[in-house]
């Protein structure tokens, strides 16, 4: 192959020509065999890609979890070839034949980057937007890592956006907030292709995004030429200086370049195989020759230019080493702190919680679990905030809103911003240094579960602290009361949902969401609650398989199993029932999930062999696995006192008590 | 008491000012008795709404559903006294009492405003952020009205945001389209006061709005003083004007005032009571009496003033009705069918589905509906488009993207946003002349989750279709399998979620759907199914039952149960058990909630009396009500081939006939 400088510039070598060529032929080469995927933005930022691996990110293939890295996040997840074309280029232990295999069972190169499962995968993405304000959270993590422990690293979060990206609303929230908080650390490339899936973008998206995130108040840098390496790389160097506000830059690309204009700037280059001619065209621009395989495509001199990534990631490796013994000896403490918190480990010991006060009387679960945010607070381990209503979840902490200029403030405003909260914290998360947790009313959990559901597919321990778990909340009306969030949480894959019945539940199940190493929906009452377990022996044990016996009776007709603060519901329905000479057993119900993980035995001998009825102030579909009747509400709330509102939708002592007498075919006296 | 100009200004006669005046300290007088309540916006904001009712909006109390008036929605819904103030002053229903009665049980005026509960009410509102996308679907259903009729209105939409609401991506999604499309009938007046919940908006909300609205293509104007009602009135004249972009409309307002500014501007003056000092601060500085109760606020001057709306509202019907005569007799064919398309008629009869095709062999239920969608399409009453995925979810139809410039276009391209494609349907919706329908991947029907409530909420028709339906999608890996979507979907109060099995039952469905009053969201395959439905008799009144029994046997020991594409499998699985002596029966169910409706005699013949295995391709919690045992899949999915995905997590046809032999306890032939 000859070098072709009209379809890629500023390449320092005939290797260097060969790596980006090759990076450039390789999507449209893996998807024309497969028949399906996505080529087009592969292909046209190929030479971005490269020029980030190559020439500006600080990374080393051989330590992926080097802690001084770079992190890049395709936010574009789709054109996932892009990333895993340059980890096997630099040596991440991907091969030509993982991009071969692409999107098929088992590879190392599934259809969208899955964070723990390729190894240069920072997160996991495909869903729009996400990843956007994921790499928020990173620099969130990242900007406070040097501003609490004096690291001598300050890594760059590069992640690359595509124009569905920009589109969605989780990314607009995200990246308000980044120039609020002022990550400088932060760099968003906006592959500004103007074609999506349907159409071009002028006919869904005309808006001027750099003006947009000018008004943000973020940095705008542009690209000149998105195919000559040292336009690239003058701009992204520019780039990652600290200015005191996030970065976008932009660069126009032509998607599916260097295919035919009758592919390439189309939505025909978005998915799909580009077709044997406009392969052949592709490969011939680019000067390969005609049938050009695998081994053609990928040789040795652009696999060996390709690998010289290896020996700069030691380097840089050894340099920092280096680097973190000296600060190591001059800072003691904060050395032997950060290496404990080096992700991994349990970030916050179940004795914190030692100290949390119980209730004496009546008191809402969250005012409890503001105690417990307090405590966990001290530990300057726990790291989060709220979407504007940290006075409402009591999450309010004492100390410093955090910020670029407060970079060890002790808690994030999010903004009225639910979404990318999680999103952020997500992110934070990743960084991995502290435990994230955010705060909404439960039932805005709506707007942040696309959020929530990619950390429970990464296993990220992030708390989700949601309040004003029920009907109860009242007067702000049915808007506002939820009533299918549990379930539809429950319905998640890989999220605990935790309702805490009274103060001690909740102190009980903290000590085992600090354990965790998934994403936890914590569901507090905003109203007050009777204090019913304190005196369970055990309690830490019993709660944290799920659900436990409160009360037995060797006689029992019937189990009433409930959650949170419809315990107190069943405890005096109990009371009359056995007033009436109906024995009952009581089950509390912290958390479906634990108990789905219990063994049979365990969970029949809490069920008993009588009746179950199951009593929560929700959506009834979670329970009827293990229920025999289920009271609750399978409609919207109504405005009014919580009081009134609980008893207008059928949540009373009474309709428990005649829900059990229908169950048990009784006829109570009257 | 006296006019105090220096407070309100612009009032043109001593009524006016007493009106203004009563309804700026209404708020603080009824969330001071309440003890609870939003008070400060609804103060602020009185000489605004005041002027917008009395001065600018068309509108008639005596007809709230006069089709020519403008639409008002209160996006910042926890403002609703501002809202509530207005209605009871210019006559729509509401007395002082019902002012008095705020946020009580069984009122006229709850917590936020409740579309179909309160008379002049066009949506309910309070989820932050949905208002302002409302409000673009009622502008893009206004538009068309007047595009496809020639209807002589041309009624102005006027929607209010707090800081709250412009924070929230689904506005940000929604503000982008609205540029795009030109919607100039659109006026968002955005309150910004600097201050949320728990802090003024320079801790979370920095950025410039206007900017940011200018970046999206909107027309920037500025109310110069939020207390002077000639300054509010000159600047919404204008914003009023068809420029061919939508208008933001600024206003500097000072939450609370004229409370003092040890509450005015605060964040206190966003919720809770003002106090008793602020409330006598507040009515000495409006001029009235200290003390003064609901007569002295709502004198008979005041309440004069505001009722002289409906006079004038009498006399714009009047207008409009010989305008509307003579538009008929010259339109007689638009005037017919606008007539029959007026809300609360259904738009579309199930004939038109009679030449839909049914399919002769395997096909993907997403393409059977494809035929489905062009038909209605055809009627001219079905509108709405996709986020971006049209040709992926068969909703791409022939004719014009619509915009301002083709107002009369047949399909709305809504971008990558699929937030704002289900609030903008809401929209289109309430406006109630088109069938409105959306498109997307199922798994994300989880970034329109909270729109879709409001849907559900208002009891609103709209079709949500989301396809690829299952981890059977593939390659896209579990960021693009849903597999709680269905289960979290169900659990939602009003939302019939309908999954057909096949090309008849896609059809099947829609003849319920097409009547239907409230939203659907209808899930459908990716991958071709085979055909089994099509010779079952009376198959429309037996899917319109939501489930209904496929193959029956008198000897039957099993009942299996399936939705979707896993009808083929458990049909293939009863051959099997059929074939080594097990009979069994079949049992299609395409909507649970359907099924729900049933008489029990109905439900109980349709499962059997023998022991019932669900089989669905998702999270088994759906199911656990009418089945003994549920084969689903309540993890993750994986990625790979659609076939092998199934395969991997256990639904297959020997997978059903394993988990048959375990429920029944029989040890099968090998």
């Amino acid at each position: 192959m000859t070098r072709e400088p009209s379809v890629i510039g500023g390449c320092r070598s005939e290797q260097e020509y060969r790596a980006v060529a090759a990076a450039t032929a390789l999507p449209a080469w893996a998807v024309q065999q497969k028949g399906h995927g996505h080529a087009g933005t592969a292909m046209a930022l190929a030479p971005l890609a490269h020029t980030l691996y190559q020439r500006v990110m600080r990374h080393s293939p051989r330590h992926p979890e080097w802690p001084g890295r770079d992190r890049f996040v395709l936010s574009a997840g789709h054109a996932s070839l892009l990333q895993y074309v340059q980890l096997m280029f630099t040596g991440y232990g991907l091969e030509p034949a993982d991009i071969a295999a692409a999107r098929t069972f088992g590879s190392a190169t599934p259809g969208h980057p899955e964070y723990g499962h390729t190894a240069g995968v920072e997160v996991t993405t495909g869903p729009l937007g996400q990843g956007v304000a994921n790499a928020v959270g990173m620099a969130v993590g990242l900007r406070r890592e040097r501003a609490l422990f004096g690291t001598p690293h300050d890594p760059t979060v590069w992640a690359v956006a595509g124009d569905g990206c920009m589109q969605e609303g989780v990314a607009s929230e995200a990246a308000s907030l980044a120039a609020t908080i002022g990550m400088d650390n932060l760099v968003l490339i906006w592959d500004d292709n103007r074609v999506t899936i349907d159409a071009l973008t002028d006919e869904a998206f005309t808006e001027d995004v750099r003006a947009r995130f000018a008004a943000y108040g973020w940095r705008n840098l542009e690209i000149e030429d998105a195919t000559d390496l040292d336009s690239i790389e003058k701009t992204l160097r520019e780039a990652k200086l600290r200015t005191g506000a996030p970065t976008l830059v932009s660069i126009k690309s032509t998607i599916g370049y260097p295919a035919s204009s009758s592919f390439a700037g189309t939505p025909k280059a978005h998915a799909g195989a580009p077709g044997a001619d406009e392969l052949a065209g592709i490969l011939a621009a680019l000067g390969f020759p005609a049938g050009a395989g695998l081994e053609t495509l990928v040789d040795d001199a652009a696999l060996a230019f390709g690998r010289s990534a290896i020996a700069r990631g030691e380097e840089l490796v050894r340099e920092w080493d280096a680097e973190m013994r000296s600060w190591g000896d001059s800072h003691p403490a904060e050395a032997a702190e950060w290496h404990t918190r080096r992700r991994g480990e349990q970030l916050i010991g179940a004795d914190v919680l030692d100290g949390v006060a119980a209730a004496s009387g009546d008191e809402a679960t969250r005012v409890a679990n503001g105690r417990v945010v307090n405590a966990l607070a001290e530990t300057g381990r726990f790291f989060g905030g709220s979407a504007d209503v940290a006075s409402s979840t009591s999450v309010a902490i004492p100390g410093e809103r955090f910020s670029n200029d407060h970079p060890a403030g002790e808690f994030l405003r999010f903004g009225i911003r639910e979404h990318a909260m999680q999103a952020v914290l997500n992110g934070i998360a990743l960084i991995g240094l502290d435990r994230a947790y955010g705060s909404a009313y439960a039932v805005f959990t709506d707007y942040l579960r696309p959020a929530l559901r990619l950390a429970a597919l990464m296993e990220l321990p992030t708390i989700t602290i949601a309040t004003h778990d029920s009907v109860a909340v009242g007067e702000d009306g049915p808007t506002h009361q939820p009533v299918e969030q549990l379930a539809s949480l429950r319905a998640m894959p890989g999220v605990d949902v935790v309702r805490p019945a009274d103060s001690a539940e909740v102190v009980a199940c903290w000590r085992r969401m600090l354990g965790s190493t998934v994403p936890t929906a914590l569901f507090l009452s905003r109203q007050p609650v009777r204090q019913l377990t304190a005196a369970v022996p055990d309690l830490d044990a019993n709660v944290a398989r799920g659900a436990y016996v409160l009360a037995d009776d060797a006689h029992a007709r019937l189990t009433l199993l409930a959650t949170g603060s419809e315990l107190q519901l069943v405890d005096a329905a109990a009371a009359q029932l056995r007033s009436v000479g109906v024995p009952v057993r009581i089950v509390s119900a912290p958390c479906l999930r634990w108990f789905d993980e219990q063994p049979d035995a365990y969970r029949d001998a809490v069920l008993g062999s009588v009746p179950v009825l199951a009593v929560e102030a929700g959506a009834t579909q979670s329970w009827w696995k293990y229920a025999d009747d289920v009271l609750g509400i399978d409609s919207f709330g109504v405005p009014g006192d919580g009081a009134t509102v609980m008893a207008t939708l059928g949540l009373t002592q009474e309709a428990v008590v005649q829900r059990a007498q229908r169950l048990l075919g009784l006829t109570l006296p009257t």
